[in-house]
């Protein structure tokens, strides 16, 4: 690893000379101070390192899920850990031609049941589903007692102020609701205690409420929101006006507080006003206190929702200064300590929770809830913890993560002559978002932890302009941190949850089961049609709809083959009778812009206008037998006028 | 590793009593007999494996490049081997949410201009690009003199019968045609000498020419398609109408020949009428006659292609009998051996290209370019070489790959007592495609194989119903093949080609050149209106056509803001000025389901109307710098009666 270490450090500096000499100049120019390399840190004696893998031999298992966003990718992945292998692809905000979702009539219904009367409206008659862009950034699951359940993974799109669930049991999409009143949801978290619960979404830019035109350029009218998304409807509860805006936000271990950075008190529209202050600030909400508000009638109702107002003054926030613009905000594992980032500050602002009563209570000062603010080095963006009482903070400028100790950094706070700071290792390059193995949960439990680098630059084979991000495995089960893996991953990671094994184990099915929600359109009709899904092979018209049923067993389609007159509306039911683990089927129409999966047990359905006449064939997607290639059957489309 | 080879033996006699089952049960009602383990190869003393290894340690670079096609999915995937990291998605007949791909004016004139005439017409007003699957199957690289020339990679689509090109330099996408006449692309391969020159596209599924609707349940007058698409021009040269089908295809090492393999010579239209002969055959294509015959006019033209006539009895083609239902084609990289591989019979066909002229001449019965004809094992689909006479052919029903030996096939197949089979190996399961590194060029360089299974069952961690695939690194340099990873990859990876990286060095770009095709309109537009797109920030109004030009710089677009009117047409030009390695931009903007990827000296365009009133912030989607939170701007979208 010396050798390894030596080359990082060229490519660090040879970095910091390149996309981040910008920044660090601005930096510099707003008054950061240049951070030396940690003297402690560095004189030492050398400390045992870790001793994990990152390899997984063939047919082993994976010892984590790791739900990864995919950014503008708008999927989420599940990456298995420690070999950091894409095990899968959900889509969620995007359009996927191997599943049909943005296509399939299960998938438009979630993707456009959730969103506000005004979106459908405009979106209506454009093709399909047409929002086919998200930007997903801050996967997560959902807790009950402060830790992981299993139950559902969340995830919030930036790009269209949507919020996504996850149901785990089948890894699809089931739920997507746009947040009106709301211009991007940027951090995005779930309620830790007593359980999920409220889904907290940060809206990030300031815009006029409501936002219909008639107020423009006047940014004195412009306000930010946060949300609370109720985890099991996904429906918004209540939203919250505040002053400035919201970047990152985590929410406690005790079910009284979320808390968010503001990176642009200002309320400024340019760079040179959004960075023109020297604080900006922590807002916390207090839970208990917005809840009665919505109970007794202390809001304004708008596009159904109660948003409630949470400006200076008002009972629900508090408002802690901190330095110019901070971005992530983490609570720790230990139910007491909230980080937020410094991004152009060298330092991390830690709050201590058991405070925050007492500030809402006006009994003490907002920076009274402080207890640390160790100076960690340039660009803290965001921190994990191993829970034996370490943090780890990503340093974007100086492509490295700062690993430190909570006590020593409030013994240093409070005066003593004590380095908070136990070791940086260097990661390659940039580094956003990192995460431990289980450490947004009570059960940290001091393994991993994932350094999500926006940059790859050199680190692997040249692939053109577009270079993948570098997703980096850390072994922090010994005193340093050691480097064993680089993961190249398409635009963009972003953030991700590490979580163990065995909160799925049990949960996750192969086979669909026959009563799933999922197509419970699909049943309805055809039980209106007189049709039983899993053996009827049926071709039923109705006026100039057409519905096709057939089911489907590996190498073969119930239905070799049906007719349809141009100008039909044709609905396909596809019903995959196999129940063998693994044998999906998909249906796709050549030359018709068709495709579709069907795992085994489910039913999965398409609508089209048969607009072309002739002879079309329609064929299994996923090799699923030595026969495959004959898997496939014929759509006769009737000229028009014949 | 024995016990992951114990381990693997049960899972595959697993396999065999599930999925598998019912192939099996019917490839043995169709006469395929059952074969039993290798007894030569299983009493032979254990041999030499190889000892190479998957892990690539942090900051290494792999040795090849994998370009994978995605099946299904749409897109190209570029793999570093042997690492397996994935390090690029390339967009192909996807809508892409990251980087814009269909949504893109760039993207969409790609996706478009080579359409058919009908099928634009018939796509028209329809939202973006409307194709928006598509299903690659064989990714290939162009060739020059029989080997990889590092120029383009050449990709199908099966879904919607098109071909497309990528440039190795952007690792982009650059053309796409819509090959008319024919239903599906399935085989397809490049021609490899003198160079590519021609690519081979097999058209697999039968339907009347021309397919109007008139014709459509007589499949007697059904046919299938033989087309030679031009590298170059990206044009349909020449088709040929076939007996039978076409399934997988490969060219010579002379330039001569095409062969394809026809799994449905008796042109059913049901599973049972196209396995039902005992034999059906490869085709051969003899490319000089057929050029030929296009010069002297000895064909059809239909949709603007010269259309010859290539069923039996035609100078053009050669039907060579072998087992019922052939699948995948191989030419050896000794430039003389040809494989079809069995499928539904349990033996591989091995042709001597030497013995083709003479077939053409008649002086020899098809059946005399026979050479060999070795008995595998159950469901052989595809083979490799090593280019030291060895074959490695996947067999889909066994769950494993067999190592022949060639010259031992042939002695065999003259009456000698040798058995060629060196050494089967297990994996897991149901193999596909399989590919050797450089293994379909004449410099095979016998270090690698890799086997593309479709089915991974318990191999990974359980992510629900939908399984991935998995993609099994073997290492062939020993002589005895040895399992080093599991390579878990989404819907589906189909087919690979394994390019060493000494091929693209010196030829994959950073940064783009800002006189690039790829971006040509934009350039025009920019010279039409006035505006310099490196260093202008300019709203150029035309009607209710507004053309928006800004630049972007880390962390800043040149525009804070802009202003258009609801109902505006609103094209907007973004040039990234950054000409650092890495730092490439993106433009969002919210709740407007737009977004594009700009990458270091690239311009993007996007054109939308402005629907909605208000304030729209756009931001930049790829993390570009410290203040990349700030890196925005807003649309300002005046209401239509103001």
């Amino acid at each position: 690893m010396a050798r390894e270490d030596d080359r990082v450090s060229i490519s660090r500096r040879q970095v910091v000379g390149t996309a981040a000499i910008g920044a660090a100049g601005i930096a510099a120019g707003l008054g950061v101070g240049k951070v030396a390399e940690p003297a402690a840190a560095q004189t030492r004696p050398p400390a045992r390192a870790g001793a994990q893998k990152a390899e997984v031999a063939p047919g082993e298992l994976d010892e984590y899920y790791v739900f990864f966003s995919s950014g503008q990718t708008g999927e989420v992945r599940i990456i298995g850990m420690p070999s950091m292998r894409e095990l899968m692809r959900i889509p969620v905000f995007n359009r996927c031609s191997a599943t049909g979702w943005g296509q399939t009539n299960e998938s438009i219904k979630i993707l456009t049941e959730g969103l506000t009367p005004e979106t459908r409206e405009r979106l209506k008659g454009r093709a399909n589903t047409d929002w086919q862009n998200g930007d997903t950034h801050h996967p997560h699951m959902s807790f009950t007692d402060g830790t992981y359940d299993g139950r559902y993974v969340f995830i919030n799109d930036k790009a269209n102020t949507r919020l996504a669930r996850i149901r785990t049991d089948i890894m699809k999409c089931d739920k997507i609701v746009e947040v009106p009143n709301q211009y991007t949801i940027h951090g995005m978290r779930p309620q830790k205690y007593p359980r999920t619960g409220y889904l907290f979404c940060n809206g990030e830019y300031e815009v006029p409420l409501p936002n219909d035109g008639k107020v423009l350029d006047d940014k004195s009218k412009y306000s930010s929101i946060f949300s609370a998304v109720d985890g099991d409807t996904m429906k918004v509860a209540w939203q919250v006006i505040v002053d400035g805006n919201l970047d990152n936000t985590d929410a406690d271990y005790q079910g009284k507080y979320a808390f968010s950075t503001c990176y642009n008190s200002e309320r400024g529209v340019t760079l040179a006003e959004m960075t023109a202050s020297e604080q900006d600030w922590v807002t916390i909400f207090n839970i208990k206190r917005i809840e009665e508000a919505v109970k007794k009638g202390d809001y304004k109702e708008m596009n159904g929702v109660p948003v409630i107002d949470g400006r200076h003054g008002s009972p629900y926030t508090r408002y802690v200064p901190v330095s110019n613009s901070p971005h992530g905000l983490n609570t720790a594992p230990d139910g007491i300590h909230v980080v937020a980032n410094g991004k152009l500050a060298p330092t991390v602002t830690v709050i201590d929770v058991r405070l925050v009563d007492q500030l809402f209570e006006d009994k003490i000062k907002p920076r009274d809830v402080v207890v640390a603010e160790p100076e960690l080095g340039l660009g803290p963006l965001h921190t994990a913890f191993d829970g034996k009482g370490n943090a780890y903070t990503t340093l974007f400028l100086d492509s490295q993560v700062c690993k430190w100790n909570i006590e020593l950094a409030r013994r240093a706070f409070r005066g003593e002559k004590v380095n908070p700071i136990v070791h940086k290792l260097d990661v390659h390059y940039q580094p956003g978002h990192n995460h431990s193995s289980m450490g947004e949960t009570k059960e940290a439990d001091s393994k991993w932890l994932l350094s999500l680098n926006k940059f790859s630059k050199d680190r692997f084979l040249n692939v053109g302009p577009l270079k993948p991000e570098n997703d980096q495995l850390i072994d922090i089960s010994g005193d340093r941190m050691q480097l064993v893996h680089d993961g190249p991953s398409f635009a963009e990671p972003h953030d991700a949850v590490i979580v163990h094994r065995s909160k799925l184990e049990g949960r996750v099915l192969s086979i669909w089961k026959r009563d799933d929600p999922f197509f419970e359109d699909a049943r309805k009709q055809a039980a209106a049609d007189g049709v039983t899904l899993e053996s009827d092979a049926k071709v039923v018209r109705d006026g100039n709809k057409v519905r096709v049923y057939m089911y489907s067993s590996a190498p073969a389609y119930a239905l070799d083959k049906f007719d349809v007159k141009q100008g039909d509306e044709v609905t396909v039911y596809v019903t995959n009778i196999d129940d063998v683990e693994d044998l999906t089927h998909g249906f796709c129409i050549v030359n018709y812009g068709i495709n579709m999966e069907i795992d085994p047990q489910q039913t999965s359905s398409v609508t089209f206008v048969a607009d072309r006449p002739g002879v079309y064939w329609y064929f299994c997607t996923w090799f699923c037998h030595a026969m495959h290639m004959e898997m496939r059957g014929r759509m006769l489309v009737h000229p028009r006028n014949v």
